[in-house]
């Protein structure tokens, strides 16, 4: 367990400044690469930063942002959470990360999904009806980029390849991927038979309740045959001085957020009772740093998983909470959690 | 003149290390890092990667590079030479280069080619006879987004976009988009049409068989009622301390890399004393800074261009020289263009 990696996820949503006024794509897209450069120094073990093409958000293009990240930074992992493969070509997937992969000295790990929004489908010319064929094949296709050979493939989503060379290679000759899952036990599944790290996303309810898909994966890889990596897991939450401010300061922004999903989605307005309990039991890790670090080690060790990543923007929380946030998380959490986690 | 823009230009070729071994990619992409942060401190004007797919160059993604060099520099330029638009998805094209012009504080400037190497159309499922029209629309469609509006847009090579918003924006409302240009008239004449900056590939030759491209550049954009903006012009070269020294270290590499692709396209080997002839009149800028200079500043003047980049690396030169090519270039070529550009 003194093995646990403990990162910081954000997708880079457009925060206000100390005046109530948000910010522009550029100015936060700059504060990510900031964040990552404290988180980095406090010894954070890995940042990863999810695609959206939405206006809240000013990441549509994380391994670009990573990039920057890269040569500022000397010890984080640098991640995506996730790259939406469905609507992008696996080859410029892998060139952009084994690109992030030289420019960091090896520490960029793609982590593929299929993404909760579909914006990226008209985006990028897809359609919907898609969506399960368009990731099984472009998982299909990234998993033989990953043996750096020329690859031959064809399929129905992506124009067909013959012994085709793809470039830079990698110095370690294996990009780290993992498999971003919502919940999905099909998911769960595929990432074990492509014997690939599983990172699940689990933003509401009770942690345990993922425990299920953690064992499906150990059994589905032990029975096909692969290996079963440590587990990840993201959640949401946010980190300031007291538990109060924490809560005051997350909430308002939160459930604009959350409501703004909501309406897309159906889903009825947020109400603060349903907040409030998702902090004392649920999944949203808001607190003091002691408060945060107590749920954090509670879920890993019910889910036995080896990666907690919180998701520590969503919504417009403005930029200074936001960076005492990433301190906080790394000056106090982490020890914390790494102190809990040899409690029996 | 004293507006004239001084660059660097490189594909990321795969450099001996100095005991005559080739170095990964990804050594070789980091040298590049290294090199850009040299030529920033120097006071260069810009640097432009280009976007190759062969096992020679280390750079297929130069946006993600030049994401790692935003970080590190703080004035120079960061471009692409060229990206090659015509395989591309122009609205990932825009969102990566939004990405780094938000990293860069607005030094991203993209530079739209259709490319010398064919490599990109199989890889990306294009097929070479839409050469044309792949790139007619596609810098069509970019051309609108530059607007940073909703996008609507159909045509026969993307799948149509409705109303569209793509994310990030930047902060200044319009990227720093260019076209490379190699020589075909009708390029010429689409970008003066679109009124974007035209960068004019000179590979071999008396730079002078060009004026008339810049005339018809200046001609075009008068008759079609855009804006002509100054032209640029980027030539292939080496400074080392002397001229034989230069020579020496450039011509080899130079063979081999000219025959290899020579050898796709049918020419014969290269000879020395062709070799001779481009560094004495033709388009080899190759020799002692002052030698350089004098030529880049006869070029300037001949064709009247705001913009010259050297295209520093053809073929594996060693790290150590190619580190010092940079040096030279920034501490004395730079000076000594601009001292003979006030020159009659």
């Amino acid at each position: 367990m003194t093995d646990l990696i403990l990162g910081l996820d954000t997708f880079g949503d457009v925060p206000e400044d100390d005046t109530g006024r948000l910010v522009s794509h550029a100015a936060a897209i700059r504060q990510v690469v900031e964040e990552a450069v404290l988180a980095d120094e406090l010894g954070v073990d890995a940042i990863a930063l999810g695609e959206h093409h939405r206006p809240e958000y000013s990441i549509s293009t994380p391994e670009t942002v990573l990039a920057g990240i890269a040569g500022r930074t000397s010890r984080i992992r640098l991640g995506s959470g996730v790259t939406v493969l469905s609507s992008d070509d696996p080859v410029r997937v892998f060139q952009r990360f084994a690109t992030v992969d030289a420019l960091s000295h090896g520490r960029a790990e793609v982590i593929l999904g299929r993404g909760s929004f579909t914006e990226s489908f008209p985006l990028f010319g897809y359609d919907l009806s898609d969506y399960d064929v368009l990731f099984e094949e472009k998982l299909d296709l990234f998993v033989k980029l990953l043996d750096e050979q020329p690859v031959t493939w064809s399929g129905t989503t992506r124009p067909a390849l013959t012994g085709a060379e793809v470039f830079p290679r990698t110095e370690s000759g294996r990009l780290t991927t993992w498999v971003g899952v919502g919940g999905s036990p099909q998911s769960v599944v595929r990432t074990a038979r492509h014997g690939l790290p599983l990172m699940l996303a689990i933003i509401g309810g009770q942690p345990e309740r993922f425990a299920p898909y953690v064992e499906l994966y150990r059994r589905a890889a032990e029975q096909l045959g692969t290996v079963a990596h440590p587990v990840g897991m993201h959640s949401p939450g946010f980190v300031a001085d007291t538990d109060e401010q924490a809560k005051e300061l997350f909430y308002p922004h939160y459930k604009t957020q959350r409501d703004r999903i909501g309406a897309l989605r159906g889903w009825p307005p947020l109400r603060r009772a349903e907040f409030d309990a998702e902090v004392a039991t649920g999944s949203l890790y808001v607190g003091a740093p002691e408060t945060v670090a107590r749920k954090i080690a509670r879920a890993v060790k019910a889910l036995g998983v080896g990666r907690f990543d919180l998701i520590y923007t969503v919504g417009a929380q403005p930029v200074s909470p936001r960076l005492r946030a990433v301190e906080l998380f790394g000056a106090k959490v982490l020890p914390m959690v790494r102190d809990l986690m040899t409690e029996k």
